[in-house]
């Protein structure tokens, strides 16, 4: 994840695009991003299988999340992979295995699994 | 990232999560938590300054939008940071410095910095 | 619509909320509200039908996202139903009904139904 | 809007298209459109006047913003309008004018102006 850090940094201001990435511009791009990917879902039976053609489609969208996620850590001095780390502490409390088994996540206490 | 990874696994599996984590499912809570991410942001001026309570809360929102992005790239096979390296290759290719320099991809070709 | 617009204008200025409702943050409204829209969907299979209390929460969030869809219209002087009726039209002519019946409309043409 | 809904209900079931709109992927679609609105916005300063091409652009998407929602409310036998104005009475209750003026609603209790 480091090296993306670097990588994304170099590009950003290689070409001067610093001076757009604002905090509230790059959750806006997050969303964006994330809504294109949700577009790839858009009409498919839940149960229908992957095609390669999709799953390519599907690896470009969580690219673009991801770049744009951590473009927004950058500018916010977040560590995201320890973020990540800390809200799965926090899940692995929230969600005792014996109290969550089986059970969606809405049923517990208004989250999802 | 791979520990991340093993940990979420883990942690869906030992509650039997793993039913309601269709693609689909995953490509919505992707889009949800970047939602609330973006509701941080909703009435800031562009320029207001991070504040620590709310690098917090962005923290916690970027966390889950990579959580669930993590467990969808799980589902179809996707290695998420190899997605995310070849996405730069791309965009390098697609945007080079000297008619990108300062400007906005919209005024490029279609796309954001 | 019309009376509706009217009293949603009436609220925004007897609070002196005019100023934070650039068309940037409005549009960032509507796409938080479509974000809690979604959410009461996350985790619930296709097919459950909708229960009385679900409704009611689809109600709260589809006003929420039709309130600000119309606060936006009114700063971009749109007309938001005859907006809706021009895309009609020129749905009614992109998707003729010997060419899409029964067929999602990725298949005809990289949209939905 | 009662006409809109009487011609979007022909136009879907002329089309054979009503299998398609199961409420959860109507959810899908108010939110990916709401973020191709959102996307209109990505890297523009929030002060930049909307010129008339870009004015066009977001009246298509709004446009299709508001089609999803009713497509949706049609299968969950909501008054789209009704709802609206409930939610009006809720938001005159919740933001008296003497506690709200020139404030936005995150100080006040949370949510936005």
């Amino acid at each position: 994840m480091q090296e993306l850090i670097e990588r994304l940094r170099s590009f950003r201001d290689n070409r001067g695009w610093d001076k757009f990435h604002t905090p509230k511009n790059l959750a806006i791009s997050v969303s964006v991003e994330a809504g294109e990917l949700l577009e790839l879902f858009q009409w498919r039976p839940e149960d229908a299988p992957l095609d390669a053609e999709t799953v390519q489609k599907i690896s470009d969208e969580v690219a673009d999340v991801l770049l744009y996620l951590l473009l927004l850590c950058d500018k916010a001095n977040i560590d995201l992979a320890a973020a990540a780390n800390r809200k799965m502490d926090h899940n692995e409390n929230r969600f005792p295995v014996s109290r969550s088994y089986g059970i969606a996540k809405p049923q517990v206490d208004g989250e999802g699994p």
